[in-house]
């Protein structure tokens, strides 16, 4: 089976083969991985693509051929030595990420060759890995929705909107990175469960057409036009209810300005500090939290995998009713994975970023 | 009824008359006004000490002559004139705040010449008010009481700690301004319920030897001597689960770098920040709160009358046992309640500031 043929409807362009594989029928499968620790903004020094060592596939393993990975900024925060939620990545190992590929062979139960699986081993073009950390996912849909509305990034919107915002019907709702993938989900999402209005904010007049025209944003402004608390206070002069944050900075103290009675911030992201070298001071008006008894909550979407049914269930309904969209910006080739993942950092993405393997 | 015996036994110091009101057997009673707003710290001539006009009582209206009347931290927000939970002071009117008093007149049912009452109108000698406003208070306990750990300052810390911050047995608490009105309620509180260590800091090494010693605090730390986030990982190698803010600033940024997994801040005031002229930096550690999934909520005892009658049970069993002490800083005379009230804003007092009246 071919590549290309793995791949299903999600690779419409054909991958040429990288130079160096054009000598061999089945080409060494490659990964990335981390050299060395970055310091402010990453660069291609502190990454390398190599040759994998794919090992044997032991009783329960799978080995699969990836299709899709996925490059999100979170990883920014692995790539440093300081333990956070998830450990750091391992200097001269193959960094790990949300990824979907095919099954390739099968010592478990419950996987055949040809099967489509989910799972944690991205950032290479084969993994081997347990059965039981991979999900079997429904061919129907493109491999890149598993990474994008119809997996992590579209329950982040979901639970951190339901469960962290307690979204209630008839909120107004401001989401920044609004074009990115979590902040596109959030918007929609938001529409469909009724809020009254929802803002967005974004980095280029592009992508502000972007989410009011094509995924129905009720405002949204460029953050880099002006500062953000006058535009916000223009797109809903009456404040807003909830703030999904994905930038922390000066989107968050816009919001905590513009905060009504009881409103909300969830904390999904702060990608505007990830690459500080020294910490930026923080909101000036955070006292506004006591008059308006406002709450900031963090949070991170392993602890609402209980909500994963509840969402597919909804998601597939939006989907069909056109009330949400997929939007992806794709990056070919492992080769070029690191580029998907700086560009990520820098906004370049619009909607889920996917390098196609 | 003399002056000294209204009091009643909070009042264990005589209170000389007023030079001025010597030649008279019933002097005209006098109150604060608020005469400017102050720009950064206030001062005396922000305000004036006149005699008022007391109005006739009316139907359905009692006449007070208060014993004790209340200076707190939230009073200079509402000498701005940015609207807020609660309406500005007007400018050449009384002040209004906490108060008790005893009935001298009454044209309402259900209140009799010599009942002890809370309510809101102090700032001045008597005051004319609806009983509707007024609350009958248990003259066994010092009116004083009724202002501090028996009223809205021991509720306030109740609030705080099982509501917004959710406390449970076992948890690390720490909190600021702990040799405060607020503070000193919320630790002893705290370890009513359970709280496995509670931290303390206060301003001198002498209120940190009380909150330590007279209050049962596990650890206090004089946040003057050293940086407050070295401190506080000293008392709590480990972390804390709750951080209950008065003080906002360095204070709130050292206790998000101490929070542990699923942390929650109550946020009750941030007087650090009342009297800044320009907004100061907020905390540059937020994005802590994602991984530690934290959560820093406002909150204002107005909102949580609904608990005053569960925690009045309690409070009456902790005073009781001697788990909750009521500590007081006593100013007398009403021309002296403006320092009272300067001397709350510079810490100045140790648990609850009362004047005497």
């Amino acid at each position: 089976m071919s590549r290309r043929a793995l791949a299903g409807e999600a690779l419409s362009t054909p991958i040429e083969p990288a130079p160096e594989a054009t000598l061999m029928s089945t080409p060494t499968p490659r990964e990335v991985r981390l050299v060395s620790r970055p310091v402010g903004w990453p660069t291609h020094a502190d990454f390398e693509v190599v040759e994998s060592c794919v090992p044997e596939v032991g009783d329960g393993q799978i080995r699969v051929r990836n299709t899709v990975m996925s490059v999100d900024p979170y990883m920014r925060g692995r790539m440093s030595a300081a333990k956070s939620y998830a450990d750091p990545y391992v200097i001269g190992e193959a960094m790990t990420g949300g990824a979907v590929g095919v099954v390739e062979e099968s010592r478990a139960d419950g996987f055949a060759v040809g099967d489509h699986v989910l799972h944690g081993l991205g950032w290479r073009e084969v993994a081997v890995l347990d059965a039981a950390s991979a999900r079997r996912v429904d061919a129907a849909a493109p491999d890149s929705a598993y990474l994008g509305v119809l997996g992590m990034t579209g329950l982040t919107a979901y639970a951190g909107l339901t469960r962290i915002a307690a979204l209630q019907p008839g909120d107004v709702v401001f989401v920044s990175g609004a074009a990115g993938a979590v902040g596109s989900a959030v918007g929609q999402i938001a529409k469909a469960l009724g809020a009254s209005r929802v803002i967005g904010s974004a980095g280029s007049p592009e992508k502000v057409r972007h989410v009011v025209e094509d995924l129905g944003f009720d405002a949204a402004f460029d953050y880099k036009a002006a500062p953000v608390s006058g535009q916000l206070r223009e797109a809903a002069p009456d404040g807003i209810d909830v703030y999904f944050d994905n930038v922390g900075g000066e989107h968050l103290e816009a919001a905590i300005g513009s905060l009504r009675l009881a409103g909300r911030i969830a904390v999904c992201g702060m990608i505007s500090v990830y690459n500080d070298t020294e910490a930026a001071p923080g909101p000036r008006n955070l006292a506004r939290l006591i008059q308006t008894r406002g709450c900031i909550r963090g949070f991170l979407v392993g602890d609402h995998y209980d909500l994963a049914g509840e969402y597919a269930k909804r998601a597939a309904g939006w989907l069909a009713s056109g009330e949400l969209q997929s939007r992806e910006t794709f990056v070919d080739g492992i080769a070029h994975a690191v580029d998907a993942f700086l560009g990520v950092l820098r906004g370049e993405n619009t909607g889920k970023m996917i390098v196609r393997l």
